[in-house]
Formats: structure tokens, sequence, C-alpha cells
């Protein structure tokens, strides 16, 4: 739990409760509490659907929550903590929180590497200049993140929800932006250098993720999402190349049974696996 | 909010809050308010996914719901509601209430349209002769509406619960029924004349709509459903050959967290963008 | 309902309701009930997608529940039953209950077929060689079977939750677990000789399926499972082919709307049908 | 579980799982098996709160349910088994399914007993001449019970929807209706010959069990219920003169996480310990 | 439903399905349809507790909704309605709605009665001088009302969640606030002139009314409500003397199983029968 | 937020996210998170009603979660964590979690106070010598509390669900057990020395509290749980003798839209609200 002890490319997961930048609904702060209770439950196990056993290797450290009493220091907070992970070569595996932590989480691996391909799941572009007249909210951390070049390439899946505003930002940013309709369980997945992941979780479905503040009917299934993330092939055919990634906009008040936070819990264990193999 | 101020091939949409004719469960007539709520729920927003943002468009107008205090006399109230909005040359797009409303509907296109396709997505063929002894029930509006001679054919896509009455009577009208364990993407939709599309909630899966009376596991995801609506085509490749449509069968009370009644009105910016596009 | 007027290939409805040995949470002793109860509902009917109406045949039979007060000798009293139904060379469709009830079933099932496939739908491969200690948990039938060769092979569908120890045990007993993640459509179902099959309701996707005790997302759609129940075909392409079912692990108390239980009525009437046909 | 077994003022706890005469909903015939459930639960014990530890008294035993294939035989299956258990000088605990049985157990014990005095809670005075047409309907048993003259004298608390019709009832049959309006706890319960109580799960409010298919605000509180039944007094101040009784109407359908059936199971052990004290 | 045909005293039911002015969640503007449908449902009957069958009487009559396309005039479209009736000598018993639509009916009814008591249940105060910058707030309207001088004296019961602003409101206004923690069943309830009930329906405790947008436990029974209720005279022992009421914000979308809009439909049939016996 | 800095008397409110040791469910763990949520939602106010607005008042200190990785340390760093604060003279009200952690509370609270009052609502003893094979079960505490003679007296309210062995320790420990079967609202409740309070929120009725793991039905309403902490007087009429208090065993898995962690937070605010006054 310390730090200092962190291994080159071991994985931190590490949450952090956080949503007074949602727009509409409250509740992904209570994301991170959840998801652990599922991921570590007797209902299941801790084997990712690549054979490895996570409860039995080393290279990965739950790092607990970074409490937040201070909404406007946390950004902060957010952009240290990942860069002291960073510094140690180690990677992180952030849980949300709304989508708005993504922008400081960018800003440190923005530091450590100069071509990021961000990889972005999502029924929303989530690249509004501000909403509610908000420039920090969980509906623009992406245009945050282009603006400020803080990765190479922008790739996003699973949308539904474009609107004129949110079109003109794609091409402003040159965002490859692959419709819902448009989706192809051909695409090609194989990139060139590092990856980062941002999962939010009603890139899935309603009817697999009824937990999120915005159901947006027409989604992935879980399986399609699990099929994407164990598709992704990187140049050197290393998985090292997965350098981080976040799980985020999961809210357990409108969860039913804990059905979305199990959901959360499984593609937490593919990215894992995918991570640490 | 004027009939008399429509323009030609304008969009009205309307609710018609009656459950009368439910043979199992009521619940249908709460649907209208449900769905306008989730409509124009600040959780979304008004676009659909052919780009077309219908909050910044002029040629559709929703005109609430028409009150129903007689169930005896409402059907011809529906009719010459209809009949009204069509005779300026305009469109309807009803929302339900039960599916027994399709009959009054369909009775007012038969006298516009005389070689009307009807497109009917839902699980049961509704061709009952009748329901609990009810000519009118929401088990019967397509055996009513065939032996009028209303519409020139009649396709069923969705459906998994033929039995034996139903399966004669689909040969007695010559229905093109495609039952759900046939379906397949590749279905041809390209039609020669005008379209009336009636679509029953349970049609999906439960999974994607639980709330309807009649839950029947098997059916559409939603963006199958997405799919084969943004598919359809016309000989003349023109949208205004879909001249009308209904949701109906959305139960709020088996609902669960309005997820159905969001699926509903995302079925229903689709096909009001595919109509005014 | 007395066993001594069954007919020859005759199906037996029976229910177990029976959870003393579920690892995680009771309940499922819950589901025959339920299941019964949408079975013969009002909102459906009793026809299988095949057009067989269950309502109207005369070679299947509804024997209520076999109450089970002493947990320790259950396991005989189910033994007892199923044997009793197959030496009047009728055949048995079982509503569990968990899933430790299909180690009984199939003792008697080998007693008098020798050439048994055993086809298994479920995200868990259930071969634990024992769970909390218990050699007979829900968690184990599957190991028991394969010690005591009760079939002649075993194939697993939808399965994707393998830890190391339990694809150790595949290998010891050769079993042809085809995982989730590789599972096609095209996946070839012709056998040469009788099939028993065993139907964990978690081989469903929680969205179709929440109604279980162990959510796995990443499963089976309803639609899916219907169509390798309708694809299933025996070398003499007679369906009697299939001499016995089992469905089990419904958790009633994990149920939304009796979403879960509709969907147990469904694979039911498709499997009845299938064996009756 | 051999009724030749019995005891003298034994009691037999039996469910009778059936609900044919609801007029509203059906369900009632789950309840036996969930009410079960949470008796057996490990979430509490079998101590009532007179200080009996039911799992440690050997003079009430649980003979499961009489299944119910055949509906119109049903009454008569289940007086002769009450006929059955009255003729070894035992008495009963039934558990419904809806509150037509009621009636039929009325008919055995009236055999029996008579100078009855019937004490009956419930939020309906289920005096109905007939409903729906049907006579012996769940709103009916009242009225063919004192048509027939099976009781002493019919008391009625928690009543709270008296319409003329039942007003004329009250009157014609000399109940003594006792209205949730006019309720005090220093309502007068002592009795001076044999007791049976007829426990309609909606004489609670819903608040307290919302599992109940006709939902009527301001009814009793749990523990007024509770307090109700401890004071209980018969003039020989003996309690073998409740004689009887019955759980009826609690519909797991609407229940919310078991809670009316754990209260339902509550009211159970209060009653069990007073018969059996 | 002509408004011209009502007579001296007559009661109109009408729903303002509103919630532009709630703070918190919107829901509220379903609830007039959710009322009806509980209370016309076949799961209970039209009649009062003090004997009246509403069902047989005509001196009410239900009007409907009054649609709302246009917030920004609805406050001007309610006052014109109430106008409207009370010109006729009639009253009204009207939906919310959030609490915002109380301040334009009570202008209308100052306009005719000079010496009214206004009878507020609720939880909150709703004495805000502004929340969240908006003076017509469903936090706001007795505030407006008391400046504006719209009623004699105003009298709240069922207050728990006083903060110091609305408590120096209280002492400017001269409110008669009887808080929660406060009240007693001994309540004098005999008033002097025409009364006016303002009824919301988080007056009642989260578990006899969880649909509401905001829970603040410790509220009244239904129970303590309906006594109230029951208990209120006027000098002259008329009833003609409660002059008005409304029901407001009830939150279909928090409730479950529509058990608030059940208890909102046996309070309204409570006001009802008392304004019209 | 740091210790350091406390000034003598203050409150400290601190999480203690921990449920290893409840018996049948899991759940409590989640409790802290969901508690503050509702405490500081927008949906409410931070005034109790006793006139003190928390969100005013610096005399108390939210101290977020103390993190659990490592179950078998845990009680010594709760024990330590309250020792800390102690030290320093301020108090510590501690939100579980399961009842477990009462234990380690009171080791650190008996090395400061000699003739503490230990004041514990719930439904149950929790006087378990054992359960489960475990001493430190949340069934146990009050076994070892009494044991260790960590103070001077335990008086219980709530209580329903007795049996012969908690007889018995109850006789042992000389505990005063007022059982919810015998409680008044007239209980004296002036104490002579500090007072400790420990509340199991099952200690309210389930239709209250449904968001725990045991519903054990008969319990109190919410208004006589805060009129009880009101009413509660120590003998020199100072408040500041509430040395401390925990709220365990919320369960927001079985929680209903937030209803049980609402009435938790509005617990809390009376009780630090009577420990600031």
């Amino acid at each position: 739990m310390t730090p200092s002890k962190l291994k080159k490319n071991d994985v931190v997961l590490v949450g952090f409760p956080f949503d007074y930048n949602s727009s509409y609904l409250r509740g992904p702060a209570l994301a991170p509490s959840h998801i652990r209770e599922r991921l570590y439950s007797d209902s299941g196990n801790l084997c990712a659907e690549n054979g490895i056993d996570l409860g039995k290797t080393n290279n990965w450290h739950d790092f607990g929550d970074i409490e937040c009493f201070n909404s406007k220091k946390y950004f902060q907070i957010i952009e240290n903590f990942i860069t002291d992970i960073l510094d140690q070569k180690a990677r992180v595996l952030s849980l949300g929180g709304d989508h708005s932590i993504t922008y400081p989480i960018l800003k440190s691996y923005a530091k450590k590497y100069d071509n990021l391909t961000l990889l972005h799941f999502d029924a929303h572009p989530d690249l509004y200049d501000k909403l509610d007249n908000n420039t920090f909210s969980h509906g623009s951390p992406f245009a945050r993140i282009m603006e400020d070049n803080l990765v190479n390439n922008l790739i996003q899946l699973g949308i539904r929800t474009i609107n004129p505003h949110q079109k003109k930002q794609i091409k402003r940013f040159n965002v490859q932006t692959i419709e819902m309709k448009d989706f192809s369980s051909n695409i090609n997945l194989n990139f060139n250098g590092p990856v980062y992941i941002s999962f939010d979780m009603d890139a899935l479905d309603p009817a697999f993720a009824p937990g999120v503040s915005h159901h947006e009917p027409g989604g992935f299934s879980t399986r399609q999402v699990l099929e994407i993330i164990q598709k992704i092939k990187t140049s050197d055919n290393s998985n090292i190349s997965i350098v981080g990634a976040d799980i985020v906009e999961l809210n357990p008040k409108n969860d039913i049974n804990s059905m979305t936070a199990m959901t959360a819990a499984k593609c937490l264990k593919e990215i894992l696996a995918k991570m640490i193999s």
C-alpha cells in the first residue's frame, strides 16, 4: 500500500469518489465502493477470461479511495496522485466518479507520454465546450484534453447522441468518432503506441448497465465490450502498451441489485488482466 | 397547437392515454406522459442519429394528449382527430395507450391512402378474432384492420408467440409474418408506396423493455430496432412516404427507473427524424 | 398425476425446490412455483416457436413439486423419483432448485442410458472438487458426474469464469468447454446418441436473467439460447433423443417483475416442445 | 409428517397455494413458499416474543403444501384435509393463498365447534354476496360463512373500505365490524369460547405490508397487530381456545425484498406461539 | 365536463401536471395521471370512510388535466381556470404538480374569500424568499401567499426541517407552525371561517409515501393524516366551509408499486367526501 | 481534518466501512458513503429539529472513512483512532459498518470513562457468546463489552428477538433490556453520568428502515426514535454528557431509493445536534 514499493509496470487501482461536475444526477461518487464490493464478493472469482487469476498476481495493488472533501482542489489532488505513480514507472486504473476526472488524469499522463492514443467508450462525445456554464463538467473533459493537446489522437466508440455543437467539436479536434450505428465487430484495434482507455459505463446499453445517470438506449452489449477489450493489440504486441485506464460514471443510485457494479467489476478484471498479462 | 396552422407534411405528436381494451394488466394509459418526461428530460438531447436536431426544427408539433373520459366514444374521438390532421395533409405520430388504438387510427388513414403498407413490430400477431369476448381488444386490432381492408399489405416483425388460431388468421389475411426465430438483419426494407409503422414496445426483448404488460423473452435488442427503422427506404427514396406511426403498449407500472420510457423516446426520435428528414 | 398412467416417451415436469447446497445466496427453492406462475399465466400462451401448442398435447404431465423436509435424504428422493419415471420409459424435465440436483438426476439416467451426451449451459463450469468444504455443492455436480462416469461426454456452453482449479478439472475429465468468448452461432449441434440438457439460468447475461444468485456479465442473450435449443439435432433426426433436461438456479429473490421466471418458462416451453415434437 | 402421529392439541402448519378466486391480481399462490423461506431463514430465529422457541418444541408440525392442480375440487380437498386434522383433536394454522380458502376451512371447523368466535383482520369486510359474478370470490368468504352459520359471531378489525352493499351485509349478518377509524388500543379481547383467527395481510398498512394485491392505506402497524394477538385472552385463560388460524393474501409479486413475507412469518410465529403456549 | 353546468358548491377535480419549479428532482408532473389510475382502479372502490360512495354522487366532476406547454404562462392559466370555477360558486380540488401551483390557485381564492384559513400539511415550511434564485420555486409559494395577504392565517402541520431563514419567515408572517416533534393528536381543528387545505405528500413519513422528491423521515402515518382530515370542523359545523384543496408533490419516479399514488388517492377521497358531505 | 486541531468536546464524524463479521449478508461496509451522500444532499438541509444548523457550526468535523484492507488488524486500527480523538478530549460519532465495531470503540472509551451508560437501540440483544463460531461476530459485541466490564450499565431498547441463550446472557450481565412489546413512550431517560449511544438501524421497523440485513418487523417508527433521542437528559442537564455514539448496520444493498440512508442521516443529525448543543 506504500507507493514507494511499486515495481516497474505495476498497476495501481484507485478510486476517485467525486461527482461535483455531474450535470443531471449525483451518485457516481458512490461507485468505487460498490465496484469493489462486487469485485471481491464471494459471488464470483478474480479470474479474467484470458486465464489470469488476479487473486494470485503481485503486480497490481488496490490503493483504496482518495477521499474528497474540497472539490476545488480535487483536480490537483488527482493530478498529483497520478503523477506520483507514473514517476515510479507504474500505471493506474482509476475508478470514478464522474467523467470529469479524466482531464486531470490525462494531464499527468501527457507529462510522461507524448504519443498517447486515447480510446474512449461512451454514449456521448463529452466534447462540450461547457455544460451548464461549467467548463469542467462531466460533459466536457475531452474538449479540455484536446485543447491542451494531451493525447496524440482520440478514438471514440459507442457514441449515439451527437448534436450539432459536438459534431463541430469532433471536426475541430479531428476526433475519430465511430458512432454506434456504424460500429462493426470487424473494427481494427491495432495501435502503434501507448494506449489509454477511458470507459464510461453508459457506452453499454441500459439493459446491461442500468446504473448510470443518463440512460441512452442502443448501446453495446457487455460481450461486445469484452471482445473489444480482448482484441486490443499494440504494434510490438506487448500489453504493457496499455498504460492506463479509467472506469467512470457508474451511478449506484440507479442500479438494480448491483448488476451494473458487477458489470463494471467484470470490465475492470478484463482491462486489468490485459494490462498485466 | 392549433391544427389549422399545420403545413403540408408536418408531423403531429399526440398521446392517446387509453387502456380499456387491455386483456391482462392496465397501465399503458400512463405511457404518453412518461415518454414525454424522458423525451424532454435534461438527461439527454433531442438529436436523432441521422444528425437532425428535433429541438430546432419547425415541422413537427406536440399536441399533448387527447383525454379520455368516455371509453365508448373514444375510438370515434381518435378517428376524428386523425382525420382532422390528415385533411390538412399533415401526418401523425401517435403515442398509446394499448394497441387497440391502431384500428381507429388506420380507419382514418384508409380514407386518405389506398395502398398503405403497414409495418408492424410486435411480439404477438394481435390478430385474434376476439379476446376475452372483446372484438376491439388490444389483441385484435390487426384482425379488424385486415377485415376492413384498411391496408394494402401487413408486414409483421418480432413475432414469437403464434398459436394455431393466429396462424389461421395469418393465412386468411395473407399477412407477411417474419417470426423472430427467422429474422435476419439482411431483411429487405424497400417499399413502393406509403408506409405506416405500428410499434408495440414488446417487440423488444424484456431486457431492453421491461415496462410492458406481457414479457415475451427472445425479442429484438434496441439497436436492432433502430437499424431497421434507419434502413427503411421507399421507392422514390423519399421519407415523406412514412405517412404515420404509433408507439404503443408501454406500461410504466412495470418499468424500472423509466428505462423503457427512455427507449420509447429513443424510438420516437428516430421515427420522427426519419419522417421529417 | 399417477406415474402408472405414463405412456412411452411421455415427459414429466417436476419441481425440486431445494437450495441447501447453494454457496452464496439461498432462493432457488422458490423457483418451481415462480416458473409455473409465469408458464400458466394469462399474460402469454403455451405455444412454442415450432408451432406446438403445449396446452393441447397429452404427452407431458405436470407432477408438481417433490417437497423437501429432510435435506440429507433429498438426493435419494430425487434419484428414486427419476428412476420411477425412467422405468416407465418416460422422460423428465426437472425444475430446480440449485444445480446440485443434477447429480442425483444423472445417477438415475446413467442406469438407463450408457452413452449419454450431457449438454450443459452455464456461466460456471461447476467442476469444483468441493466448495466451502461441501462435495455436493451447487458448484460441484459435474465433478461428481464425471468421476462416476455417468455420461459419455460433457459439453459446456456459456462458460466465462474458469479459474486454474476448474481448468485442471476440465482437462482431467476431458470436458468440451466452449467458453463464451469463443462461442460462435455456427456451432455444430448434431449429436449421435441421447442428449440430456442441464440449463443453469446464469448462462444468460444478467440483463436477460437478473434473477440468479451469481451475476456474471457477458453471457448469452435469450434469443441465442433459443436458437441453440432449436438447432439441436440427433443423428436419426429424432427429437426423442433428448431424453431429459433440467432448468436450475433461478433465484426469484433477485428477480425483477418476474422477468427471469418468464425467461425460464420460455426456455421450458422450447425444450419441452423440442422433446415432444 | 404423518397425520396419524398427531397428539391432542398439536398444531399443523399447512400451505394452500391457491389464488383462482382473486378478483384483481394473481400471486397469493406463491405465498406459502415465500413465508417458509423467511420463517426458516438464517436471518432470524424461531423464538416468539413470549419466550417460546418454536425450534425446540414438538407440538407443531410443518406439513408442507397441499398442491392444487384442479381448482374445482380444491375446496373439497381443503375441507377434507382440515377435517382429518381436527378429527385427531389437533389444530391447523393455514397459509393461503387468497382469502377464499377460509370458507372450506371453516366448514370443517363448524362440524367440530358450535360456538366459534371468528376474529377477522382485514382492510375489507369480504362480505360481498358475489364479486365479478363469483360467489366464492376472495371478496365473499365471510358472506358464505355467515349464511351457513358456521360461526357464533364474527368480529372484524382493520376495516377501512366499507361500501353501501357491504354495510348492508354487516347489518344482515350482525357482524361486529370495528372500523380502522374507530380502533383503539384499549379494545377488549377477552373471549368466552374457542377462537379462530383469519388474518388478511392487507389489514396492515401498505407501508408495513406492500406485498398484497390491494393496497389500502391507513391500516395497522405491525406492532399494533402483534399487540392485539398477544392480548387475546379466553375466559378459562387457556390459549388452547385458539383452535385455528389462517394467514392469507400475501402477494409475493408485489413484495419488496421479501419484507412482507417476513412480516407474515413474524405474525405466524406469534400466533403459533400463542396457540401452543 | 362543461364548466357552465356546475351547480353551487360542486367540486371540480383538476390536474396541473407542472414541475418546472422543482429544485431537486423533476417528476411531479406525472402525478395527476398516476393518482387517477389508482383512484379509479378495480383494486379498490370509491367509498370514503364517512360512508359516502363517491361513485354515486353527482356533485363532483373530474375535469382532467390542464396541459402545460408554456411554463411562463402556466401560472396565469391556473389562475384563470380556478377563477372560472369559483365564479360559478363551485369549488376546486387540484392535483399537482409541484407545490409552486398553490400560489396562483390562492390568488384566485383570495379574490372570492377574504378570511381564508390555509391549512398546510408539509415536511417543509416552503417559506423561502427564493430558492436557487427562483422566487416562484416549489420552496417559496407560502412566502408569496403571505406577502400578498392572500389568506387570513396560515397553519402548518408536519414540519420537520426548519432552518434559521425559514424560522425568520415564520415570525415575519406570523405563521402557526406546529412542528412534527410537538404534534399531538389532541390538536384543536375547529375553524371559524372557510378553510383551504394544501397537502404536500411529504408531510407523510417516507415509509408511507416513498414517492416524493424529498424524503424527510419522522413524518405522519397515513392514519394520522386521515384522522386530522376527518376531525376538521368549522364553526357552523358545515363542511361547505372547506372551500378548496390541493394535493401536491407526489413524484411517481420515486414511487414503489404505485403505493404513494394510492395513498394520494386515499387522501383525495377523504378530502373530497369531507367537502361534499 | 487534522486531529491535532481539535478543540475540547468537538465531535469527530468518522466512517468504518467494515462488514467482515456479518453473519448473514454483506453490505454495511457501503453504509458510510451512502449516509454522507444523503447527509450532504441538496434534497434536504443540515438543520436539526432543535434548531441547530449543523452547516454553520465549527465544533464537529467529518474525518471521512478509515479504509480497511486488513480485516485482522482493523479492530486495532479502530481502537487506536478512537483513542487518538479521546486523548484530545474530543468525542466521536462513528458510522459502521456492522455492529462488531462497537467493541473496539468501547475499549477506547473505557480507558477514559469509568462510569459509562451504554444506550443500545437494536432489534437484537447482540449478546451471543459466539455466532457461526465467531466471537467477534456482529451478534456478539455486547457480550464482549460486558465481559470486559467496559461500561457501568447497558440499557437496550427495541429488542424483539430474545432467545433462551440471549435471555441467559441478559441475566448474566444484568442488562436492562426493554423489549419492544413492553416499550412505552413514558420511559425515563434521565442519566447520571456520561452516555454512549449505539444505534443499530434495525431497531427501526423494516417499513421505516428496509435497508438492513435482518428485517425484524414490529420495531420503532422513525418518530419514536427521534423522540427518545430528543428526550435524553443527564443529571447536570448538560448534553456534553453524550460522550460518543455509533450508527451501524445500514445495508445499502437492501435499501430502496436510499430511504434508509436518509433515515440514518436524520438520526445522525439529531444525535450530533444533541451532542453539540
